[in-house]
């Protein structure tokens, strides 16, 4: 392990306060200036040095025909050239004394033939200089905290505490909105190309010293040091999670395989082997991925899995259960003193027992307070699984019926709102267990969008939100097993000094 | 079969022009009075009588204290009173020459002991009047385009082709929004509740004939008339396809069975096989029966399992082409002639194979119109699964880049969204071969949002995608089985016949 973050290569990557850029120029539509606004977009707060053989200025700002010309030595380069150019600006770069870049031009090993010398001579000229860099065929890194972007698409949404590694570009940039919509975004996500020098292993490296990452991302589609990889998460993960997305063998092979799918069946295997090994929780989708990301980040490590349902309909509770059941969870009946607690606050219509059913919400108070309070404190159970059912014109009418006048009903609304959100939050931040939402509403709806806004995890449907459940418990499981492991390994070494056996 | 849809207990119920309501009352937050409130907020053109023992009028409405006293015998009953007066109330009913009811009312089998006595009565009363009732304990049924709606829930969004009966109320109602979301929504829906008169299986022969119903969506919890439920579903399924979720035992027995999973693996076994005999569909999850009835209803008949992938982006394709693998679709690659249709369509980086990856959407005019265009008239194929990443700040920047001027650019994005749609709309009314969609993003996006009113299925992320993809395959695979088996039927008693062998 690194002593800090700021002795990984990753770090002036992330983190520049100077970039020099090769690519952007006055045509508005080229990559590389679809990369210049894309750091500009995003306020950029350091300095930008455009390099251009011709230009003087680059969309408004101070271009330069070398980066030998340049005032001083920024600590990032971002290439986005033809794949021609790119070893030469790169020792240009290096006799500047920059030690860092980005290389987002393609046409190197990924397109074989002659791409595969073009990129031997480009990690050689970069070992000449000592630099280290992140591609190339890579679209480069989002860390939102430090206003940069330097993908070639607009970034959407805020920062966050998910940090990426990600062998397709895609999977960066075309999940900002995705993530957005639930609350949730990148603390630093890496799209790592071709890894012909900083790779997968390293962004982990990173991502586990981050302070804002709560827990790891990888999307792979092929493990290169795969020891080190290896060794690299079981470090990680007795601090935090990681959670992984493969879907079977290199891209293209996957691309090209899949219509006779036996093919797979090898490498899917191995990988499998190597990510229980490594203590990575598997998602079986990039969807997946980031549902177990959600659940691991934002709540209260998983103690075990059994889970106590609260509804008020008796088909979305007897589907949560089925959920949880095909999960691999448990449904652990109530104690007496719950059950004591519940009575008073039920409808005597209303089911006491796992799922509680309410079978209708008479005191919207107590379904969101006083009920899941007495759930979460059940000592029988792990995790509270919270159905939420909220339209706002279910509220509205509501509020009509209960003799609230018509022009005080928005007012009204809001009020509820309020208190619903209110009392949530308020159970979560009391309770050291994890609360977890589940509905069939968008969570474009006023309740559940100021809830997932403040990190509430609400899933569509039952089913994402118990494998998420089972994924934490997994998670837990993964990461007591290598604590167990390295203390035996510890404990042994111990016992070799202890009888003077030490080599 | 019925004659005709007029000839089926649930006409009436679902299309009354006149309904006597028991049970609203001018105390707003009864569940009488929700249900006035639901079927006057929807519009409801017919008359209605509330019935109260005391009110001249109920929220308006001119009130009758009997039965016996309204104007005109009208066409539905509607009761939510208190158990003990529900037998009561439809033998008045009955003596008024009322034919049909909705038992809205719960207490009776479901809660056991004397509920179930009650019932047995309920039962009778019916009988001796000759009435057809829906229920007891249900919340009744929504009809949007008779502007029906007597659950107790505001209804929200419009009429579609979905037509439902469900084991469960809350799976009609709290699917109001969630499938006007997509764009969905119901022809009609019943809850059935505890089918002491009309069941399940009329439910199916209802819809079967209703000429707004495309698709069959059912959840079931355990099925009472097991002959019938299977002839039924093999009559309808050679003309629209049926789905069906089940979860395994009855809500009661799954909320208690659960936790030791293995109790269920009987009975849901048991169900797999009824479901394969009937030719219906089964889902896993709420969300993926109406996936199915998505794609079912609003997509020409599937002829095969071979699919192409249309992306500009490698993680997208390839988690799209593992998810047909899984799904147990094929890839199959590209005809030369489609390939060379397809070559000057192709910016260079792109790879011209199964999934099509563009890379890049250089010219997002094509994307949208000559290149689906050519994949749906590849012979090698049955489907097209096209992926959607089109938000809007990103296009407002293309058109920044583009070149149009600031003050232009919110013009041109709507153009744009304009000939995007068009374009997909176009393609689809012009090939017979299904056009499925995946995205990541919200359906709330303006180009989704206008496809998916327009009845275009964009499911979120490819695994949705292909799941439902199969499905349809498997209607088709399953509806043709039993059309051959008929046939060999009708064969067979042809030949009988032929031969003189008829009794």
């Amino acid at each position: 392990m690194m002593k800090s973050i700021e002795a990984s290569p990753l770090y002036p990557i992330a983190n520049p306060k100077s970039i020099a850029l090769f690519g952007a120029s006055n045509n508005a539509s080229s990559m590389g200036t679809s990369l210049l606004d894309s750091v500009l977009d995003l306020g950029f707060e350091g300095e930008i040095y455009p390099v251009h053989l011709k230009e003087n200025q680059v969309q408004n700002l101070k271009a330069y025909r070398s980066v030998l010309d340049l005032p001083k030595v920024p600590d990032l380069a971002l290439i986005v050239l033809p794949t021609r150019l790119v070893s030469e600006t790169m020792d240009a770069c290096g006799r500047k004394g920059i030690k860092h870049a980005i290389v987002i031009s393609g046409g190197f090993k990924e397109v074989g033939g002659n791409g595969v010398e073009l990129e031997k001579d480009l990690v050689a000229v970069a070992k000449k200089h000592d630099m280290r860099f992140l591609g190339p065929n890579c679209i480069g890194v989002a860390n939102p905290r430090q206003k940069l972007n330097t993908t070639f698409m607009v970034f959407e949404g805020g920062p966050g505490f998910i940090g990426m590694a990600s062998q397709s570009g895609s999977f960066v940039t075309q999940m900002f909105t995705y993530l957005s919509d639930y609350g949730l975004g990148f603390s630093t996500a890496f799209s790592v190309g071709n890894e012909a020098n900083i790779d997968i292993v390293d962004c982990m490296e990173y991502l586990g010293a981050c302070p804002d990452t709560k827990v790891i991302a990888l999307y792979i589609e092929g493990i290169r040091r795969g020891r080190a990889f290896v060794e690299m998460a079981r470090s990680i993960v007795p601090k935090k999670p990681i959670v992984a997305f493969y879907i079977g063998g290199s891209e293209a092979g996957s691309r090209a395989g899949l219509s006779h799918t036996g093919a797979l069946a090898g490498p899917d295997r191995l990988y499998e082997g190597i990510f229980r090994q490594s203590g990575i929780i598997r998602a079986r989708s990039i969807m997946e991925m980031f549902d177990y990301c959600w659940i691991l980040g934002s709540l209260p490590k998983s103690t075990g899995r059994r889970v106590l349902i609260q509804t008020h309909s008796g088909g979305p509770g007897a589907e949560a259960a089925d959920a949880c059941g095909r999960a691999g969870l448990e449904l652990p009946s109530l104690s007496p003193e719950t059950i004591k607690r519940l009575r008073p606050l039920m409808p005597h219509t209303g089911s006491i027992s796992n799922p509680l059913d309410l079978t209708f919400a008479k005191n919207v108070t107590d379904y969101f307070s006083e009920i899941p309070k007495a759930l979460l404190e059940e000592k029988k159970a792990d995790c509270l699984l919270f159905y939420f059912f909220t339209p706002s014109r279910r509220l509205r009418r509501m509020l009509r019926q209960a003799g609230v006048a018509p022009d005080h009903i928005a007012e009204q609304a809001a009020k509820m709102v309020d208190f619903q959100s209110d009392a949530v939050l308020r159970l979560i931040k009391t309770h050291d267990k994890p609360f977890v939402g589940y509905t069939f509403q968008s969570v474009t709806d006023q309740l559940l969008k100021r809830l997932v806004e403040r990190g509430v995890p609400i899933f569509p449907g039952p089913e994402r939100a118990a494998r998420a459940i089972e994924a934490a418990y997994r998670y837990r499981c993964l990461r007591d097993k290598i604590l167990v492991s390295a203390s035996h390994k510890e404990a042994a070494s111990r016992q070799e000094t202890d009888r003077g056996w030490t080599k």
